[in-house]
């Protein structure tokens, strides 16, 4: 196996406009930023509570859920790990649909577990009937979707938990951008795990800390593979810091969303399509396809998106919904080109 | 399989000397705590540097190794699994003596790696020819030793690497309050590698950053299987400032040995049996072997020490050296039971 290529950073000091890892434009919580300064040594000296209890109190006070009822991870990527590892074995699949988080294949790999990979239609609608039909050990829907941005309606996933004898992971990494979640599932389906994340919404992607909200049942299933210090005392403190301070991590989803309505219309001026989007990131082709192109003239002008040189993607680009500034500068660009 | 249980944690706000998790008693730098409060947002915006550039570049210049020469985790647990899950599969075990660090066993169970445990002799002996009998994929050596405190000699290291076909990993956790260490050998044999931590001479537990030293083609198979993003921003810049400061780091070494020696004198002098230490803890045997009935009596009396009921260790504890007052305090509390 080959190992996963994270986004592009660009070398230290130069100045790019990055719109190509989908991290938030704007701060984290100024009240979580205090919370850091105001770390006592004696924090970093002990070992951190291996239950992660004050992010877990604060997850449940958000999202009115038990604090049992929350597991934490060194960031999600750490859950999904525990969820290969303690659910798929030879015979016992993870099933998801593609394209999707390209991660998901070089995790399955890593833990050694088979996959399955069922194809999206061009409108990235849930493929139920073949994702029941495959009958993993795990299924995996990311919603909203990457690098595509689209939402699976929540009575769509109720629908696939109900038929789905194993378990449902829907990684909700990008909600706080949505109209919707599928929080409420949990409470009706045993076998549903919602995974959250600090690194978009709440701006922390240098923090390191996600969450799988669902029945403690299943989520002690998990604890067993699960590293008792995953999460470190800086970790924890800020990570409930933010969670508590709603209004900032709300203020900033809003004025994502209003770039995001702009920046697509603003492209589909251009004649690009633009997929519809419910995350902080646009799906877009150019209207020639000619996206690696794109790409690398973006990249001539210091702006970086993300392309993928795969199948069903190679003619179109994943781009972050910036800061205004960074959106104009590269509409302006893409006029030029 | 079962989780592993971590050593307890005393209630939030309750007063306990706390001598059985090994933390070191003195705090981490000031300078690394300067650099926590520095940290600006923009740092936990983005993502962390996926290669933990700052801390392998400070980890080089102590070591007086390259840069690709490290590897960065969550922890030295996160290495060890990383070790365990690229290098042990059915027919390739992971081979360690024990008494040992306990968590070796959970892990290789979490990553399905068949493990082979060779018991020590009573004195802590490297068990050589055993070790090469059982032919692991990889074998594990803790130096310090855990709970023992007992170093193996760099000698014997060096034989054993050279008889080995496998990797041998070499756990200095505890490295840093010892006379010797086995870091000359990643020059002489390829299939080396030694784990070092933050969390005990730096006293960075809470911190979670660990190390794994050792030839970079080595180091590329456990790449491929670690999470890119395993160590955040603030692990990072904190770790590499902690790493620069090795006055601070030293100056605490010093005082625990100092206490160390004080400590196992005091306990021999109540006819108790020390094992020869060079960690931050000691290994002992009260006269009357009832082990289980000092932890219980120490515990009435707010100090925590650590009992472990297991086969060769339920007649002896291990006791974290902490402060000067500490330790006074655990002796008094001895002398009245």
């Amino acid at each position: 196996m080959t190992g996963y290529v994270p986004g592009e950073q660009p070398p230290p000091g130069a100045k790019f406009i990055k719109l190509n890892t989908n991290e938030n434009p704007y701060p984290p919580s100024p009240a979580a930023m205090e919370v850091l300064r105001g770390l006592d040594s004696e924090a970093l000296r002990r070992y951190p509570d291996p239950t992660g209890g004050c992010v877990r109190r604060s997850v449940g006070a958000v999202l009115d859920v038990p604090p049992d009822w929350v597991l934490v991870g060194n960031g999600s990527d750490d859950l999904l790990a525990m969820i290969f590892k303690a659910c798929c074995q030879p015979g016992r699949a993870a099933v998801y649909p593609v394209p999707t988080y390209v991660y998901y294949r070089t995790l399955t790999e890593a833990q050694d577990a088979p996959h399955t990979e069922i194809a999206f239609d061009e409108d990235y609608h849930l493929p139920t009937d073949s994702l029941v039909a495959a009958a993993g050990a795990v299924t995996l829907i990311a919603s909203p979707n990457s690098p595509s941005g689209t939402l699976a309606p929540t009575a769509a996933l109720d629908e696939l938990a109900g038929k789905l004898d194993g378990l449902l992971v829907i990684d909700e990494a990008y909600v706080d951008f949505a109209e919707q979640n599928a929080l409420p599932l949990i409470k009706k389906h045993e076998n549903v795990i919602i995974l959250r994340t600090l690194s978009k919404g709440y701006s922390l992607a240098g923090l390191r800390v996600g969450l799988a909200v669902g029945n403690p049942a299943v989520l002690a299933t998990l604890g067993k593979v699960r590293d008792h210090y995953n999460v470190g005392a800086v970790g924890c403190a800020v990570a409930a810091a933010a969670l508590d301070d709603q209004s900032h991590m709300l203020a900033n989803v809003e004025k994502v969303k209003t770039s995001r309505a702009k920046l697509a219309a603003e492209l589909q001026s251009l004649g690009w399509k633009v997929w519809a989007s419910q995350a902080n990131f646009l799906l877009v082709r150019p209207g020639d396809g000619q996206a690696e192109r794109m790409y690398q003239g973006l990249k001539g002008r210091r702006i970086l998106v993300r392309y993928f040189q795969e199948p069903a993607l190679d003619d179109k680009l994943r781009i972050t919904v910036g800061t205004p500034q960074q959106n104009q500068a590269l509409i302006d660009a893409l006029k030029k080109m």
